[in-house]
């Protein structure tokens, strides 16, 4: 019988019983398919649990809706990270994009995703998708004032994600919106990982006008909270309308909704005053 | 070095890492005390985690306070299980709070957290506080119309608690409200105890006219997603008003807030669609 744990921190973590494991060295981190019997096929980079089958749809959901919802008119949309392509098929239910462009570091992510998570990555072939096996922060020194929304799909800022997470680089995600664009992030847990939180929601708010930090329950992810900062130089993003409640209708969710959307921002006391 | 692991199902688990491990066995159930190094003390019964020094304030916070802000003048509170006291300090913050009932079954609960978990059980001696170790089924037959709120923090729906979810009890519970009564439950988690979750909120939607049900983070809890249902005959729990928010001001809180009560019943879709 095969566990395996996944330490959150050096003191606490999640355990899982795993059916059948496989083990991959990329050239940037080491990449485990785990087939596990609570929640399914499992990705685990450097240790770190980053999807599973059971669960990935709060994460892609709620990383992808708010932003794409709160922009006019989201055309053009740019995903970094997110290899396994749960971000990109949650894209592509908005009706008004006509490009996405995803920018993830790592091949082998994508082809271990491909093979072994279809219902993640099965958007990945659309012909709307455009890949791009590259550094992000290179990437962006090459777009400017182009896209319309911008998806940070990163991994913990330790290993390859941790450029990322640093002011310099939400500098050029702002440059590679155009006007009315709108950027959304994971920004870590607020619970196990407060410092991680904090410092990334902090570098977004010195970056951008306007901005807003949001939670979802994430069972396999450190103390089951999870964060997100959605941010914009030109839309108010912490204000809902109408339209916006109108075109949320349509989608296929199993988390998001309208209820999750009018109170996106209605964070515990101890959360909004780790970011004051 | 000791590592300690909560199967939340047979499949997956929480795992920390202790200090120091203290072990009972009472008349009802397995007792653990454990020292950790991630959560601080921990009581473990049979084997599920029922709180931690560092995480316990969301779970006691979101039990109690909305049931009390919702009723106009709650003077005498009862609490069923809880007999580590957290719910107890959290009905005190409440100034229009007169009496305060506990009926926990297992003395040996309330031993222990009055010798271990002294900053969640330093009320248990409070004047307004009667202690009344009794099983909550045959304490509830000798109760009629008395309390104004009863709050019910089981464990789980196996072992001491089972009778404590069903039907029969929510309508001794109900018989034991005086009029404008409100009840509030832990309702268990609705990812990882779908059966349990369905199994209580739909017991009491049959019990009582008003009813509504909420999420807490709870870290150290399955799968991070914790469900309460909150429920009256004579109250609409659903609505809120400006008074309630007044009230709701003066509590000296780490979780609960203006915000968490104003957007209360707002659940992701699929927990919506399990208690429809």
């Amino acid at each position: 019988m095969i566990w395996f744990t996944e330490y959150q921190t050096k003191n606490t973590g999640l355990t899982v019983k795993v059916k059948e494991a496989k083990h991959i060295q990329s050239k940037y981190q080491e990449i485990l398919l785990l087939d596990t019997y609570e929640y399914g096929k499992m990705l685990v980079l450097d240790g770190a649990v980053q999807t599973t089958e059971r669960d990935e749809f709060i994460y892609h959901e709620m990383l992808s809706h708010p932003a794409l919802i709160k922009h006019r008119n989201p055309e053009r949309v740019l995903v970094i990270g997110g290899g396994d392509g749960g971000t990109v098929r949650e894209v592509l239910k908005h009706p008004e994009v006509k490009q996405v462009h995803l920018c993830e570091i790592d091949e082998e992510v994508i082809k271990v995703s491909k093979e072994h998570l279809p219902t993640i990555s099965n958007q990945l072939d659309n012909p709307k998708v455009s890949i791009f096996v590259e550094d992000g922060n290179k990437f962006l020194d090459e777009r400017k004032s182009y896209y319309d929304v911008i998806l940070l799909d990163l991994s913990d800022p330790v290993g390859p994600a941790e450029a990322l997470f640093k002011r310099a680089f939400y500098e050029k995600v702002k440059g590679a919106l155009r006007e009315g664009g709108i950027m959304a992030a994971q920004t870590e847990s607020p619970f196990l990982q407060e410092l991680y939180f904090k410092t990334a929601v902090k570098e977004i708010q010195k970056v951008f006008k306007y901005y807003g930090t949001y939670l979802a329950f994430i069972p396999t992810y450190p103390a089951g909270m999870w964060s997100f900062t959605i941010a914009s130089d030109d839309v108010d993003v912490t204000k809902t309308d109408a339209k916006e409640l109108e075109k949320l209708k349509n989608l296929n969710t199993k988390y998001f909704c309208d209820k999750i959307y009018t109170s996106l921002f209605s964070l515990p006391k101890f959360v909004s005053d780790l970011i004051k």
